[in-house]
């Protein structure tokens, strides 16, 4: 019989704290990074290539997946850990998302998310039941609901309805799912404000989800803003759940949050910054564009145990990526992965030794707004 | 003392030989086939992947690495060995072949080929002379002398000026040859004309290089035409000397080739026919774009070991080059080099074996123009 999916605190200073969540007798250790694998792989990298880096769980688009394979064909080829040639976790979002980031292509009623889909134009309808079955279909083993994200700024009015909206979406996602091995996260909504906020806390904490996410945020607000909401919000979030604050991943972003009691995290921000240009060093961000890095014969961060920085000077990037070469975008992706992976280590055991505190002030000191 | 560039023939069977080619204490097995890193890296697959294919040699473009990052850049990045982290032979070519690839951009006078570069437009010049220093300041083990190559269909007038001049410029190429460690290889042109094959042969021959390349082929001409001009020109070249036939990688095509005493090989086909979707296969070329490779569980090739075949479906790998996701690129091209590896490889223990008639016949059977 497969266990139930368990959230295990180990230790805690302040609100941070540090464990494992397991589903399906697989498990990552917390707070943890999902990099994100969108239509069923990574960008510029293998799951073989990240093995290395200890990652545990990948995050895929559910909506994506639908438009493209298709979820039919996802199951024929054996499920997305076959696709992704993945044993660990895979968390997958519910489309919620892309009703925001892809608003100019979608419409929201009150019993779903109709689309005309990126890549042909064809209809896509997301309702809460639909992307359930979706997810249990593809083999997930973490689940999301769908909801409705609200951009920031939004009125009062929109945000409430999208609160509303969400907390009913929630309730028939519940009674539609049929995998108990598979966990599913309610979503908790309400923009910065933290009335709204509560309000969609307590409904969504009520029905008993394995883990609460938090969403809507990282959606056009300030840093500080983000901050005030969780500090309005991990308090209404019951303390033995796991919580995912869902498009965040700056380093800084993230110490902050981890600060407020957050334990999970994913973004595509390590990676597509890679493809732009933007490493991640223990130094802070290296624009490699520079022409600065033209001659430049040293690795990225010396203290980097990475295969990029262990082969690749920056130099070489730098001629790489002035000359769009695949390589470039597999090397600057490898190397953001790896600081990802180590920054979470790092988080983790400064958690445990009790010496989160200073490890939040140096990486605040890289990686705050520059 | 580095020893000097030495080639040994172990086995023969009719015009076709095994053996190996040394330089600079590094060796590669013969017949051979080149991978290509046009810029001084390999286009979806780094080094690191090659390595358990057992490829001993790369080709990088002299003109690619002159235009960007330029030489001098090379030369502080550390050569062309440090920027491709590549301990095995590297072969540049001089540019010749640009000049006729790149016909639009370029004019060839008796003194050298002027380009407005593919990427700025700016003006660059190259000489027989200019070319072997690039070459030997980027760290080359095999050098090719500066040439021109006409392409096919040409008047028997233009031709032959492409005879002389190339003629001229080995001359020119010997008498600027600094670095003895490098190998420096003649190339052979002529077209299709018999006569003029000889007498290039001839009058190449004579200048006593490290190896004899035959160029100017694969530039429209068919087929049977290009095993006829081998017919015509390879018992013209020394026995004892290694023999080159630039830019030909189609499978049927380098078993002719070897079948006519050719010893290696190079070109960009198995990994832009990868990249656009055409991938080699035990079975003939598998074209992964095809509708009824969707929900195909199976590998590319049953019998293949790459990585991509243990871990990649054919429907997996139609999804990605479908998204155009970067893992396609990759996937597709460790593929098709991994069989150009066991292609090469099977050649060469057929010659030991005297099996190669047969396997000559096989991949007749499976590439010759479908």
């Amino acid at each position: 019989m497969t266990p139930p999916p368990q959230f295990n605190i180990e230790e805690s200073r302040g609100q941070a704290r540090s464990g494992s969540f397991s589903a399906t007798g697989k498990y990552f250790s917390t707070p943890a990074f999902a990099p994100v694998a969108t239509a069923g792989t990574l960008k510029g990298v293998t799951t073989d290539d990240l093995k290395p880096a200890a990652f545990n769980l990948l995050l895929a688009n559910t909506y994506h997946l639908i438009v493209r394979p298709g979820v039919e064909t996802v199951q024929t080829l054996g499920g997305i850990h076959k696709m992704l040639n993945w044993k660990g976790l895979i968390l997958t979002d519910s489309g919620g998302f892309q009703g925001f980031s892809l608003a100019k292509k979608s419409k929201i009623d009150p019993d779903g998310i109709t689309f005309n889909n990126h890549v042909d134009g064809a209809p896509v309808r997301l309702t809460p039941e639909s992307v359930i079955l979706a997810q249990e279909n593809m083999g997930s083993n973490i689940a999301m609901v769908l909801d409705v994200c609200a951009p920031l700024p939004s009125s009062p009015k929109k945000l409430r309805e999208s609160v509303e909206v969400s907390i009913d979406w929630a309730k028939r996602s519940i009674a539609a799912r049929k995998r108990s091995d598979m966990a599913l996260f309610g979503i908790v909504q309400g923009g910065t404000d933290s009335n709204l906020r509560r309000h969609s806390a307590t409904e969504t904490t009520a029905l008993n989800f394995d883990g609460y996410a938090i969403g809507g945020l990282s959606v056009g607000e300030s840093a500080q803003d983000m901050y005030t909401t969780l500090d309005h919000t991990t308090p209404e979030l019951p303390v033995e759940k796991i919580r995912y604050l869902m498009g965040v991943g700056r380093p800084n972003n993230i110490v902050e949050a981890v600060a407020r009691g957050i334990d999970m995290f994913d973004c595509v921000l390590p990676t597509r910054n890679a493809r732009n240009g933007q490493l991640f060093t223990w130094n802070g961000i290296l624009n490699i564009l520079r022409s600065e890095y033209k001659s430049d014969t040293r690795p990225l961060d010396v203290t980097c145990s990475c295969p990029t920085c262990k082969t690749t000077s920056r130099g070489v990037l730098r001629h790489l990526i002035k000359a769009k070469e695949l390589n470039y975008y597999h090397h600057a992706t490898v190397h953001n992965l790896w600081f990802m992976a180590e920054l979470m280590a790092a988080i983790r055991s400064s958690i445990q030794d009790d010496t989160f505190s200073e490890l939040r002030t140096k990486v605040n000191a890289l990686f705050a707004q520059q």
